[in-house]
């Protein structure tokens, strides 16, 4: 067929007359280098004026499905590993007046382990006698493992709501310490290389079920993508004598314009290589490896700003599906240097990973973050304090 | 409120009495390592069988808006830069005479410049003065630079269809020449590092438009992960004398399970270590660096063994939003050991990219290869083989 088509090359037009290039002179793309990742991310605004045949959706959501998340329904899930309980001067001071009925199972936060496990929930002693066997190699291109460690689920209101923002703060206050701890429980088990605690709202950001929860993920196996970010904090640390993270908050704040909120703890920033639009990076202004080693006071203003952004973003992009996941620094790493500085991603999801960004691994981002950044500070201009404190 | 917050701490169940774990001994998670991206993937085919809160949804389409990819509207995109024709006899023998109602314009495949390109197109003289100008960096920290090279469609018919499964076999043919040709053209463009053809169909693989098109970006920039691939396959190479992409052909034709179809060219298998669920490698069993130095026959072949991996696709999963990339050597590389392979993956779209793989860049497929292949493999016996040549 190739041999008998009849083919007509055109020539391309000179820059002057195309209109692609005429664009491309108004809105130069540019493209970022992220220090953390070593990725470079392209950022292209002309790409959010696209035509779009799809019509906007809303996924449904089924209304005759037994929540396995709300109380009375204990049953449905494994036994829990942690449960909180707001105290009696919360409960009355606070907004869940309407869950008194109910004196028997009653919790507020609950932790359990994920029914439909991500990977193989083995006890210590077992996650050794792994560790000590050899790997089930078929051969040296055929390499694989069991995968250990725990995935667990955050429960984070025995109501049935749907968004973070819908919890009281006590119960928030919960959700943040119930991270805290068992992030400690793995990272205290042997075997242990690497620790994740994320959320997933709505079906586009992986979400299976509305009822507000997160998860968390302990492997015996450390990701390579994980590594590699740590190899590069330790390198600036050596090269520097200067955390990275730290490093980069500094030049955040004397830049100024990527910078959403600040208190005396904490800053939440657009990154400036940020690989996915409208990301929030929370962190503490203080060097810190370990999510799970902040203190009660610091670890309270965490979760109000945590709460603030999601009241952003949906503020901004009404049911948005979104993100979060804390980076801390695994338990797998040795960081004799002290160059591990934890933090806290959210962003919404408002572009898919097509078939460039996955042959590539290189982001196209149709948001500067600048832009990002600003959109934000004016839902900071228009709260309402009194709402989160 | 950390305080006083009333806490405790339920001890983990034994494993034995644990739901989790017993369901974790009869579906043991496994790991495997892609020797050619370096990353581990998670198996787990428990994630399968959650309860779903979200009803699956094909999204709605727009009725109303003016095709730009459609015969007759040629003016609403950038002025061609290749452009095929089927000859009069395929027209005669082949099935798309319901368009020869107009002999103006008259193309069958038409590729143009992405009106909304993700970056800068610039012409060759100017490509070379980007080259040398320095980077602009604002401090090290924050590294940026212009983007450059050239984003392009490729409109795969000028009649409104929607997949290429309802092309003509000369129109498909001369899509692949079109990649060919273009990729060709890129290679031999001072600055150009990196060439991607890829395919998006469906708003969730990341389609705007629903005219069948797949797209060309070529940039300045090399791709870290791919410089990491292209590294591994060097090293493999001065290990061990040989291509790794042969010996995984080898490897995975010895092993059969995961082959899903031969000819005397090519192989579709559904790699032992993929990333995504139901992904299918297609690539040439003779070792071969360029797609685009692919010979008229084996491109033919290609085209035909593309065209039915989507036809399973489509039976498997109606209506399935899908991606597919080529895997060409980068034009940036230099390789003179020969070590790189050229490949073509195709894949449904059937979980999301979650907060868990954003962070760890470790992916969790729910279904296994070896299923994949079986149920790729019972299309194959259902297929009528006069479709397709």
């Amino acid at each position: 067929m190739f041999e008998t088509a009849h083919k007509q090359v055109v020539e391309s037009p000179t820059p002057s007359q195309s209109p692609a290039s005429q664009t491309a002179q108004l809105n130069v793309a540019e493209s970022r280098l992220d220090p953390l990742s070593g990725d470079w991310t392209i950022f292209a605004t002309e790409r959010s004026k696209r035509p779009d045949d799809f019509i906007d959706q809303v996924p449904g959501v089924k209304t005759d499905v037994e929540c396995p998340f709300c109380q009375g329904n204990e049953s449905t899930t494994p036994p829990a590993v942690w449960v909180g309980q707001i105290p009696e001067t919360a409960r009355i001071l606070g907004s869940i007046s309407d869950c008194d009925e109910s004196p028997i199972d009653d919790w507020s936060v609950r932790v359990v382990p994920n029914k439909y496990p991500a990977l193989n929930d083995i006890c210590e002693a077992e996650m050794d006698s792994f560790r000590v066997s050899p790997s089930h190699r078929d051969s040296n291109l055929f390499r694989s493992q069991p995968i250990c460690g725990g995935h667990e689920v955050i429960i984070e209101s025995r109501r049935h709501v749907k968004s973070l923002t819908q919890l009281d703060m006590a119960e928030i206050d919960l959700v943040f310490q119930a991270y805290r701890d068992r992030l400690k429980h793995y990272r205290s088990m042997p075997g242990i290389a690497y620790t994740n605690v994320f959320k997933n709202v709505g079906r586009t950001a992986g979400a299976s079920l509305t009822h507000a929860h997160s998860q968390l993920i302990a492997t015996d196996r450390m990701p390579r993508i994980v590594e590699s970010r740590v190899d590069r904090m330790r390198r600036h640390r050596a090269e520097t004598g200067c955390c990275l993270s730290c490093d980069l908050l500094r030049a955040e704040r004397k830049a100024k314009q990527r910078v959403v909120a600040c208190d005396d703890t904490l800053i939440a920033y657009c990154p400036f290589a940020s690989h996915l639009p409208m990301l929030v990076r929370l962190t503490t202004l203080e060097h810190q490896a370990c999510f799970e080693d902040l203190g009660d006071r610091v670890l309270e203003s965490v979760s109000r700003m945590v709460y603030r952004v999601i009241t952003w973003l949906e503020r901004l992009r009404p049911g948005t599906a979104y993100n979060y996941y804390i980076n801390t620094r695994p338990p797998g790493i040795k960081d004799p240097t002290d160059s591990f500085h934890w933090s806290l991603d959210i962003f919404p999801r408002m572009t898919q990973v097509a078939g460039f960004e996955w042959s590539s691994g290189c982001m196209i981002n149709p948001v500067f973050p600048e832009t990002a950044a600003a959109m934000y500070r004016k839902c900071v201009s228009a709260e309402n304090p009194r709402r989160f404190r």
